[in-house]
């Protein structure tokens, strides 16, 4: 198991089989020790590659966002939900369908911060059904930006999300891949990294 | 004038005699090496304080935060507002009055994450009538926790929560304090600093 992985067993709740609290160390309280490990190695995978910009959403992808701009020594560029909006001129929009609620949210960014000429890496914590990540592609193809791959902290393998974007052709890297949590143990199974 | 007064002028825009856009650099494009700079030197305000625990509220006081939180080598907290909430457990609540459309919004903090042994650093991006930060505050004695201080990167002193936290008793440290804007000339007037 790697740093992550096993930080998710110690700390992670299995609340269902589909349900996991990270909130001690990632999404509520964070821990920055942890989130500068996150960066250095999402860093370290998509070293290869000239990224000029990091793009993430609000709320809890902004620290995982930070470390791993930090580490590229690029800026990051955060998308708003539509309701916050105090933007200057005009802004990229994509539709997205929340979860677990299934409630359609717009989400923006202004055009004055994404160009043709960007090179993005996507950042997000938590993938389930990729809706959001796939949200943020949308924002960087309107820009005629190129999406150079996206990254996350954790991904919950038996939701969709994962599939559906690697299908789409894009390069995705996970941290720490669950396949299954079992609520009455509390057992989580990883997939296996090379 | 100090580095986050100097790029307040060079890249903020006066949108009004009250509203500053600082969306390039600061809540929605972000300069990494600018926030680590706001950090160290929050870090460097308040070195004199044992502070176990920062706290911030949802969005974008979260980078912010973070780059204190990282100086002092503590985790970060950050409150969130109520419609987000999946928490296990109890929750400490406070309400606020946003600015500036005047709805009122619950914050919430898991009780797991306060105690009463924490010495809180407060944090935010821009204060203006110092709702948000008060609601931490809040939330913080809640907990019987100690506020050791507050600390913000733009405090918009023409705006009545500097004067307002200040007269509580608390102390609350300002990057960059603008007395006042003109929106004709775009002219920043800021506070001196010693």
């Amino acid at each position: 198991m790697n740093f992550l992985e096993e930080r998710i067993v110690n700390d992670g709740i299995v609340k269902s089989a589909e349900v996991l609290l990270v909130d001690s160390f990632l999404n509520h309280q964070m821990d920055i020790a942890l989130l500068e490990r996150i960066g250095a190695e999402l860093h370290r995978r998509f070293a290869d590659k000239p990224i000029t910009k990091v793009l993430t959403i609000e709320t809890s992808g902004i620290a995982v966002a930070y470390s791993v701009a930090r580490a590229f020594g690029v800026p990051l560029v955060f998308a708003r939900k539509s309701r916050n909006v105090n933007l200057d001129g005009d802004a990229y929009v994509a539709e997205i369908e929340s979860y677990p609620t299934r409630k359609l949210t717009q989400i923006i960014v202004a055009k004055k911060y994404l160009s043709e000429t960007d090179r993005v890496l996507i950042i997000d914590d938590i993938m389930a059904n990729g809706c959001a990540l796939q949200g943020l592609i949308a924002l960087v193809e309107s820009a005629d930006a190129t999406v150079e791959g996206l990254g996350v902290a954790i991904e919950k393998a038996f939701q969709e999300g994962g599939h559906r974007i690697r299908n789409l052709g894009y390069r995705l890297e996970a941290l720490a891949t669950i396949e299954a949590m079992d609520p009455e143990t509390g057992a989580i199974t990883f997939r296996t990294q090379e």
